[in-house]
């Protein structure tokens, strides 16, 4: 059960920190053993969604996840990743946006909690640096009040790329780190994340799930080299490493998820349709399977090995069930298939995969 | 039926409030007078709704509920509460938010009225003081010439906790206490009363629904102590009875409910899958209940007894509804259940327990 007050959920997280940095005993279910491989193989998404997924009891909390994203431009995506969230299980799922896309956002579902803190620099190009720097500090404090109840982040859908809104991000990622809050990075996150890596560098609570483009750049930036499709499964173990251990998730027609260490895949289910947003679900589902593996993880009972990721459990977990609810709803919607079909298709796959009872 | 003009309506109330504080002769049904024992007993919820449900006749009134909660951050709760209110079969259902929340909150159904007239402190933050009381004398005027159409308040979903929004709910307290009309009290409305028991004390209309969280404050701040789960039902009467005679509803697996005098319970039906807004979507059904409870307390056909709380029958058909919609939606949409589609379930529900014909 996660503890929401605000000492022992650190406490908790210091644990956890201390398991998954300096090792201990395990007796790992089978299922879960299986990812452990230090070969590039074919994970079995559904054993581990199996695994990673909690009981349904009213007492054990389901965690809480937070979305920052969503500008003047952009507000579906954000929508897409908060609700896919819900959709799978969190308790409660937040959005974190600015003024502008906060009504729309809202007016999406009652069932998400938007908050219309960030701000972009036409709102504030009259300022002083010094009117600056305090907008800035409020804006990170009105994220701040709420970290601890987190349980995990997605940073980036419908972010947008105002200079000013990314520094606070930049901010907002520290915050994070420094409360042991694990985040899921997309989208634009990724081209914050891709000019400063340093953001999520040795972060091992860190995800990131680049579509092809973005993982071009990444291979650039940081390997300095070009994306070698060849030996795919190496470089994306190397490019994991180079950054520290952080987890990457690499989006394509199969999958492939590596930490530096190991390299898994997934290629099951999946639909021949295109959809802009389904890399929304992904970053929401990554959210809430993270944090119910970081659960498990923590559970005393159940001691998993160091070299044990929830990070990689959580992709594996979120990559398997978005394939699959995209193949239920591609058989019933065909090409009109959009990411709300597929959203909708979260619960059956689910239950489908994991029956509730 | 309820009568809609003013002096009518408030003879209605006086006439009530005489019958239930200085008692009346009993015929009573038997379903009604099983919930007067002073043990903590199971409530017959199915039977209780039966019995305070009224009759379909389109010349009967089923009443208005109003919630007084939604703003800049906050949307989807006071939406849960009203429309739960309308499902359930108020005749109408009003909203008053702050402008901010109103158009959020009507463009998730054009069913309710919405109301965009409390205001937060940052927009009367240049204000003088003496500015600032008109503002809120503007904004309890507003709400006041609404009043006596009320049949009952739901006060604090998606309330937040701004110092002026809370200082002017507290003026809508003492309102709806000088009009006679109910209230339940639920959310960021129970922060308020916490800090202000007064505001409710001795007001026998008034229902308090607190979470787990909710009652542990309200426990330490009115008893000066711990929540004893040894002696819950216990410790609920007295609480209810040291803020003199307010009915509580003490949510959680099994719903608890006394008035200082009896307690019930209620652990009928419900589901496995937690979800924020199930709180809300009770409150609006304790306001409808309890309205209709007190309609046939005030029949002079059926004469109730004093220790007949229209408060209690509300708060067990309230939960006894929610309770079964919540393990209907469950059955169909598994996991990925959320408010909504609980909501869309509570029709369906009702006909079940209390068919229309």
């Amino acid at each position: 059960m996660l503890v929401k007050h605000s000492s022992s959920t650190v406490l908790r997280r210091q644990q956890f920190l201390v398991r998954t940095l300096c090792g201990s005993r395990t007796h790992l279910p089978k299922l879960i053993r299986a990812t452990m491989s230090s070969k590039s193989e074919a994970a079995d998404a559904e054993s581990v969604l199996r695994t990673v997924t909690p009981s349904l009891d009213p007492k054990r909390h389901k965690g809480q996840a937070a979305v920052i994203g969503g500008c003047r431009e952009y507000t579906g995506a954000p929508y897409f990743a908060a609700i896919s969230a819900l959709k799978i299980g969190a308790d409660l799922s937040h959005v974190f946006c600015t003024k502008d896309a906060a009504p729309v956002i809202k007016s999406y579902s009652p069932e998400l909690i938007v908050h219309p803190v960030l701000e972009e620099s036409y709102t504030i190009s009259q300022f002083s640096e010094e009117e600056k720097r305090k907008v800035e500090d409020k804006v990170i404090g009105e994220v701040d009040k709420w970290m601890e109840r987190f349980d995990c982040l997605v940073i980036g859908p419908g972010l947008g790329r105002d200079p000013f809104l990314l520094e606070c991000v930049s901010k907002i990622m520290l915050l994070a780190k420094k409360s042991n809050v694990p985040f899921v990075v997309d989208g634009d996150g990724l081209f914050l994340v891709t000019n400063s890596i340093d953001l999520v560098k040795s972060y091992p609570l860190a995800v990131l799930t680049p579509n092809v483009n973005e993982y071009k750049r990444l291979v650039q930036k940081v390997l300095n080299c070009e994306v070698d499709e060849e030996n795919a499964g190496d470089q994306l173990r190397s490019l994991a490493k180079q950054i520290g251990g952080v987890t990457i998730l690499r989006k394509g027609k199969t999958d492939l998820i590596s930490n530096g260490e190991i390299v898994k895949s997934v290629s099951i289910y999946g639909s021949p349709r295109r959809c802009g947003g389904q890399g929304d679900i992904l970053s929401g589902g990554v959210a809430v399977f993270l944090s119910w593996a970081q659960q498990l993880k923590s559970d005393p009972e159940r001691n998993f090995s160091p070299s044990e990721s929830p990070a990689i459990l959580g992709c594996i977990a979120a990559s398997g069930l978005l394939r699959k609810a995209a193949a239920l709803a591609f058989t019933k919607h065909k090409r009109s298939t959009l990411t709300s079909d597929i959203i909708e298709c979260l619960g059956e796959s689910l239950e489908d995969i994991c029956p509730a009872s």
